[in-house]
C-alpha cells in the first residue's frame, strides 16, 4: 500500500511517500518539499500548492494520505496561513479521491516513538530507524511527512486487522 | 464590470454578484449561498466548496473578486475552519485567473457606510439602498457578499481613476 504523509505549510509543504507491505514492513519511496515564494500574493501561493500537489499525486498515486490535525500555534497569523494551505491540500486530496487520516500531534508521537511527548529529534531518529535510512531525512518538513506516512501504515493496518 | 463578493465559511459560503458601470452606478445580478453538510468529513466539504464555486464562476464570469481578510474570532476552531474554506476559495479564484481584493472588515464598513464601526443592520440597510433593492438581501452571508462586491466597484474604480 502506497501511503503519502503531508506536512502542511504556506511557505513549505513536506511530502513523504512510503510503500507499506504491513504495519511493520515499509520503505521510503521519496521525500521532498513544495515551496512557495513569500513575495507572491496569498492566492497565487495557494494555487501553486494545489498545482504542484496535484502533479505529484498524479505520478505518485498514493492509496492513503495522512495530514496532521491543526492546532493553534503561538503565532496566530501563522496558524491561519497554515489553515489556508491545509484547506487547499485536503481539497486537492479529495479531488483525487484519496482517503485521509488526520492524527493529532500526540497520536502521531505515540505511534512513532511510544511517547506522546517526544521531541523533534526523537521523532526524526525513529523515522530514520523505521525506514532503514542511514541519515535523518532532510529537510524537517519532509521528515515530518514521512512520520505521518508511517502512522498511516500502522493505523491503516490496525484498522484492517480489526475489520 | 462584473464583480463577485465572497463571504467565506465552511458551512455556508455567501456569493454576491453585481454589475458595476462606475463607482456610483451598479446593480445586483444575483446572490446565493453554497452550503456544505456538517455530517461530511472536512475534505469532502472543502471539495464541495471548490466544485460549486468553480461551477458558479464558469457561469458568472466575474472580472474581479472581493474576499474579506480573516481575523481571529472568539472561537478559535471556527477561525481555523473558515481559514480552511478561505484557502480553497482563494485557490479556486486564482485557478480561474480572477483578480482579488482583500479588504479588512474596517475598510469594508468604512466604504459601505462611512463608519468603520458600523453594525450588521447598518451594513445591510446600505447594501439594499445602494443596490436599489426593496428588501435586505437574505441570508446574511449573501448580503455580506454583496457588500464586498460593492467595495470592489468603489475601490476598483478609485484605482482606475488614479491610474
Amino acid at each position: 500500500m502506497r501511503i503519502l504523509g503531508v506536512d502542511p505549510g504556506l511557505a513549505t509543504v513536506g511530502l513523504g511517500l512510503i510503500e507499506a507491505e504491513s504495519a511493520h514492513d515499509f520503505r521510503a519511496i521519496e521525500w521532498l518539499t513544495i515551496g512557495t515564494d513569500s513575495g507572491l500574493p496569498l492566492q497565487k501561493r495557494l494555487h501553486e500548492i494545489h498545482r504542484d500537489l496535484a502533479t505529484f499525486l498524479a505520478g505518485a498515486q498514493p492509496e492513503l494520505a495522512v495530514v496532521e490535525k491543526l492546532y493553534f500555534a503561538a503565532n496566530k497569523q501563522t496558524a491561519l496561513d497554515v489553515a489556508h494551505a491545509r484547506g487547499v491540500i485536503l481539497q486537492t486530496l479529495e479531488e483525487c479521491a484519496i482517503p485521509l487520516l488526520e492524527p493529532t500531534p500526540m497520536q502521531l508521537k505515540l505511534c512513532i516513538t511510544g511517547d506522546g511527548g517526544a521531541d523533534k529529534r526523537q521523532m526524526q531518529d525513529m523515522v530514520a530507524h523505521l525506514l532503514h535510512l542511514q541519515e535523518i531525512p532532510r529537510p524537517d518538513d519532509a521528515a515530518d511527512a514521512l512520520a505521518l506516512a508511517i502512522f498511516g501504515a500502522v493505523r491503516g493496518n490496525s484498522v484492517r486487522l480489526v475489520a
